[in-house]
């Protein structure tokens, strides 16, 4: 099928990677790669303004954060991002701190992936890296050959072949990319969800220092941070939910009464100037790499945002892919590559429990019984209660720190 | 309805307090009023051969073992039973210990319910406790006043009536006693699960020197351990199986199978002399006290038996409500009996999501997808990879003694 189709190439161009996708996943690989002097094309259908102003989560772990840094992406993390060093877990009307640096040494970064998008596109500008936003007809051919190809139509017209010796997918939770793993050779596992997250922007002061998710009968509300001035929350709602149906009366009377408690706490309102319905779901398939095509992020595997895990986990995936790459294009070729799966899938799988749990903890079931709800209080109990509980939950929300802690 | 009955009655006792059940939550009662001074009648509509020939549960908490002795009912647990320092969780094929002992400094007693009834019953008959097994036509009455009363005829055909100031329901998972909380005035909090335990006892050298859970996709098993030459084996089951479907040999392969892994683990057969499906569910009813009567045990709530919390918690339910029970007796009345449900009930919705929990992470849902089993092994690897993880099971399952390790 390439060959009818060459002749109407404008640009031909030879890399050792292709990278589809330039979410974080994308650009953090390509960084990665540059920085060991492997270039790299990058293609992506949105364009850059697209990506920067599409709201997503907005928690970093400290390993990745570091990394930012210490890869030379930027140091902005550090200077623009707030260092948190627990959460809060509200249930019954009352406030339980997971201390995370007391329990496992460990903080996260309020930090949202927006700004991660922005640093590593400006690095990878500054670096001399190609990056193709907006492109259209994106075509990823011969994966199962040496000699994959990506086509596509730049933002300016021109029609463009790179020719990689490795091509990544990157394409994010609606994946072209996976979709080349022959439907016999390869495994899709997923869990649906029976409700979604409404998500708001207000202009309000922060109504806590660090986030706090909490559990109500009504379902779970999540309450963030961005600015001194700007917060992030999100509340439990309907999966067909409709942002229209939700003057800013009504979305501050739902989060009022998901935080409500014995203690008073109140959040501070603002205008609210931002609604979204977020739905999600758990997804992982298998293989994560199908000859020279390898999957990363949410293209390979997503999951419910409770746990803050999916950013994270991608940029986890690329890490360890840069180092499988580089020594796949070094000495050892395709056997290198061999390692990927192996190395990234079990961190795949925690993560997954992790996400799925922390949802079961904390949302209301739609038509769940009571049993159910004086259950998740009993569990919610039996986390914070105890050293172990919180040390439990808080290793996994700041992502097993690769130095052992046990 | 008390006074047209009162001519038929050929006995009249009148004691403090009269005993619904005479499992071990209803006599280990009885005999911690007795060491007190307060005497009591237990009733029970089994003989005392029926429940000493009915299998259950057969692991106690260190706290509860130690108080069997301490309160002088025996000290045979520590001579017959067998102290384990740790269980084994077994996925993928591969073993991972749980260290009770070197993470949350406790240990349990492999010691059967039946032994634990055959030494309170033989306690109550020492100390000259009034017990009748085999009694019918048990009636409680008045349960709203200040005198409420037991009738029942005795298996010798006698028809007794027990006028007392208190009434204990103990009278297990299908307790006649929890009825009478009016409808309108209690919640039921119940779950249900597809499955039930396939229970087997067998002729055989011991396979493990103490609990084996095992996960596979085939569904659950647990290996348990009765003493040197019988074994006590369960493996999860339809919850509507029938025992005659299940010749010895099928047995054996569906146990084999379910422990079988790369490490060669495999089980000592031998021969099987008792089947039994066992059906569980979750349950809670609250309040846990009406007017003159306090509900224990099962009688309050059930748990399905994967976390071997029952008989634990019943016992912890009577330990509570005696102290209650003897501050009511004394100077404070009836308001000392408020402080039994909110001192019981934290435990209880502690233990049913321990139970539930266990249960979800080591059972194959019937229609479970390919997800929900890797999910599992993703948190099967979460809890035992960490200090923290194995610590959040060890605590629950010794049954968070009362002195912190926090």
């Amino acid at each position: 099928m390439a060959e009818a189709a060459v002749d109407t190439v404008d640009t031909v161009t030879s890399v050792p990677v292709a990278v589809v996708g330039a979410g974080p996943a994308g650009l953090m690989l390509a960084h990665r790669l540059g920085r060991a002097g492997v270039e790299t094309v990058v293609v992506d259908t949105r364009t850059r303004h697209e990506i920067e102003t599409t709201q997503r989560a907005g928690i970093l772990e400290n390993d990745v954060a570091r990394d930012l840094v210490e890869t030379g992406v930027s140091d902005r993390v550090l200077r623009e991002g707030y260092e948190h060093e627990g959460v809060e877990l509200r249930f019954g009307g009352r406030a339980h701190r997971i201390d995370f640096k007391a329990l496992v040494g460990a903080s996260v970064w309020l930090y949202p992936q927006t700004d991660v998008f922005v640093d590593l596109a400006d690095a990878r500008e500054r670096d001399g890296g190609t990056v193709h936003f907006g492109v259209s007809g994106t075509e990823v051919l011969d994966v199962t050959t040496e000699a994959p190809r990506v086509r596509f139509t730049a933002a300016d017209g021109t029609r463009h072949e790179v020719r990689a010796r490795y091509v990544v997918g990157a394409d994010g939770s609606r994946s072209m990319c996976r979709d080349l793993v022959p439907e016999d050779r390869r495994v899709r596992y997923g869990k649906e969800y029976p409700f979604a997250w409404f998500g708001i922007l207000t202009e309000a002061p922060t109504s806590a220092p660090e986030l706090v998710y909490a559990h109500s009968e009504h379902g779970f509300a999540l309450i963030s941070q961005r600015t001194e001035a700007v917060q992030r929350m999100y509340f439990q709602c309907d999966a067909d939910e409709n942002v229209d149906d939700w003057p800013q009366e009504r979305i501050w009377e739902t989060l009022q009464a998901r935080v409500a408690g014995p203690d008073g706490f109140r959040l501070k309102e603002g205008r609210v100037f931002e609604k979204t319905v977020l739905r999600f779901r758990s997804f992982v398939q298998e293989p994560m790499r199908w000859g020279s095509l390898a999957l990363a992020g949410d293209a390979a595997h997503t999951v419910p945002p409770t746990g803050a895990r999916g950013l994270n986990l991608a940029l986890h995936d690329v890490k360890v892919l840069a180092e499988v790459l580089l020594r796949a294009l070094g000495d050892e070729g395709d056997a290198a590559l061999d390692d990927y799966q192996p190395q990234a899938l079990q961190r795949v799988w925690r993560a997954q429990n992790f996400s799925y749990w922390m949802t079961q903890l904390l949302h209301a079931a739609p038509g769940g019984s009571s049993y159910d709800l004086r259950r998740q209080l009993g569990e919610l109990d039996n986390v914070v209660a105890t050293r172990a509980g919180r040390a439990y939950l808080a290793e996994q929300y700041t992502g097993w720190p690769t130095r052992a802690h046990d």
